[in-house]
């Protein structure tokens, strides 16, 4: 919504060559020292080329330890950004819009102002302008949304979406819990779980301003929500089970902190119920008493979008229409983001000074957002 | 085949009233302490009963913690043994003869004879006689076989049958890897994959003995065997692996070890394996790091074939007689047991020395062996 300043007004067009502002790096390491602001010329966009603009493009978590070098999937370093040393764009998430296409690109689905995200990580999104292929490309039926609300979808509400549907058989009224539930995944997931009728338990930290964040997730839709101090607590457990869930079965843990917390949250269930790790914020592994695994029969999974997205492009698709149907519905909405802005004008000094204070500012989800 | 002593040549007979021996305990504690013999007075069976004399009874490391209080099912100590107090019979696992049978089993399925095991835990073993209900028993026809053979299919070759197969999908050539290789679920899990034509990696401790226990082991169709030591040697495992399965996927575990072993051992697999876990040798949790779940994709189930068999009926009975099958064609023994035995003219004293005996012998599977 903050992000109606001027691009949507933006006209689409233009097929000559233009400079393209990026955010590289050409050696693996700490964000805030290796990333650099780099201009290169773009040509015209060739044959099967489209020219895109970005609108939105978010600063995940995982983008740094990307650049860290301790991520998987990583992008090669390559000459053709016209770097003194071999570079790649930083950024895997974002919203583009198709301002330049080559000549077989003359179809309805690649018109001139077409929204699309990326197709799969690695691409570099935060940049002002690029050259892509139609398979770098997923275009996307946004009209009428917010573009930081279509750019943040594709990793964190899909990795909650997909937690939520594809490990446990939840129906309406089931429960399930999960860890770290004021992250964007956890918030993401609290409101699919309300769409869906399912009911919630939630652990947050405790911190400063906890009875906020608990009155902000309730707000979201949460059934319930404590903190991790209530959580090792039995005591007080046993009242809150009595209370709420006491002979429902609790079947699907989603965790993203790790350690102690994580195995207390396994506590809470039922027999035969699976728990989905996406993130490691405690950096401790998973103790996992055999007792749990083999008289318990939990099931212990990981899930990783990326790869997912690779697998099942269809299935993405649906996905995202059924998420930006609730988003025009006012059922969903994004995790609050800071925007950052980079405007025309701006020297190299001052994008880099616009970038590296949405690095340092950990408090919250951070986009890049372009307004070229 | 040790046991063709007496057994098979007893007629089966018998509807008066007789006088059963048990291993008995009333307070759960060391098995050492807890654990008396009873003799109590059988009366005929009533018109839904069955009379059964006990061929052979395993003494498995569950039975023990049963005793110990700390396994989840556990038989209710009940007044029907006539013990001074409330009493529950020790044992699982066994196999019984039918020698009568009320009015209502005159049927071909139940004539005397009819060798049976035990369709649920908590029945107690550990007896001479018993009198059932026809739920309680699973015919077998096992003619030919010998009886401890037959007893001691339903725990460990069961579950090593299970894992192989209901986990991942290995098919002709697919490599898996195991610890705690010598462990009866261990021997009975390599025959199998040798059977389906699976290639087995096998982790044995570091003892003396290991280069004879290696060769047992590769004798019963391991492809691979190494140590504990090994395993945790990098150089060695990527020579190893070089040498033997560079291209190929390790796609399943089976971990009855815990702890770091279990860490090291699933580093040998491939992404998207399955890891399940039976048994906690090393009595150490599974610390598993979330990039195992995250990015490995691994999948972390357990195993325990008592709700298994409870859920399963008939897919139980069709894999006893696969198995069966192979042990009369040659292909799976059953691991070796030491045979204890109880015969007429014993004293209580006597009876319970042989079963302290064999409580006391840690070096081998102990089967009670009953020559009434």
């Amino acid at each position: 919504m903050l992000l109606r300043k001027s691009l949507l007004s933006k006209p689409a067009c233009c097929c000559r060559s233009l400079t393209s502002r990026a955010i590289v790096y050409s050696e693996h390491g700490d964000p805030a020292k290796v990333l650099e602001v780099h201009n290169y010329e773009l040509p015209k966009p060739q044959d099967d080329e489209l020219l895109v603009r970005f609108l939105a493009s978010p600063i995940n978590p995982a983008d740094l330890n990307q650049i860290e070098g301790v991520y998987p999937k990583r992008p090669a370093f390559t000459d053709k950004f016209k770097t003194p040393r071999p570079a790649a764009v930083g950024g895997n998430e974002g919203l583009v819009e198709v301002i330049g296409t080559g000549k077989q690109h003359m179809s309805m689905k690649w018109q001139l102002g077409q929204w699309a995200i990326m197709r799969r990580t690695t691409f570099g999104t935060w940049r002002t302008h690029a050259l892509a292929k139609e398979d770098d490309l997923l275009p996307v039926k946004a009209e009428g949304l917010s573009p930081v609300d279509v750019a943040t979808v594709s990793i964190n509400p899909c990795t909650a979406y997909r937690m939520l549907q594809d490990f446990a058989k939840l129906q309406k009224g089931s429960w399930w819990v999960q860890n770290g539930a004021n992250s964007a995944v956890g918030q993401s997931a609290i409101q699919m779980g309300r769409i869906w009728g399912y009911k919630s338990l939630n652990i947050i930290r405790d911190r400063p301003g906890s009875d906020e964040v608990k009155q902000q997730l309730l707000d979201l839709g949460a059934t319930l929500v404590i903190t991790e101090t209530q959580l090792s607590d039995k005591d007080f457990m046993k009242q809150l089970k009595r209370e709420h869930f006491q002979d429902e079965p609790v079947t699907l843990a989603l965790n993203c902190v790790g350690g102690v917390n994580a195995i207390n949250m396994c506590r809470q269930l039922t027999e035969g119920a699976h728990i989905v790790t996406y993130g490691a914020m405690a950096k401790q592994p998973l103790k996992i008493p055999a007792s749990m695994l083999i008289f318990k029969d939990f099931c212990f999974h990981g899930f990783w979008v990326s790869p997912w997205n690779d697998r099942h492009p269809d299935e993405r698709q649906e996905m995202l229409e059924v998420i930006f149907d609730w988003m025009w519905e006012g059922q969903f909405r994004s995790p609050a983001a800071k925007l950052n802005w980079w405007e025309p004008g701006q020297s190299d000094a001052e994008a880099l000074a616009v970038f590296r204070g949405a690095l340092e500012n950990k408090s919250q989800k951070q986009v890049l957002c372009i307004d070229y």
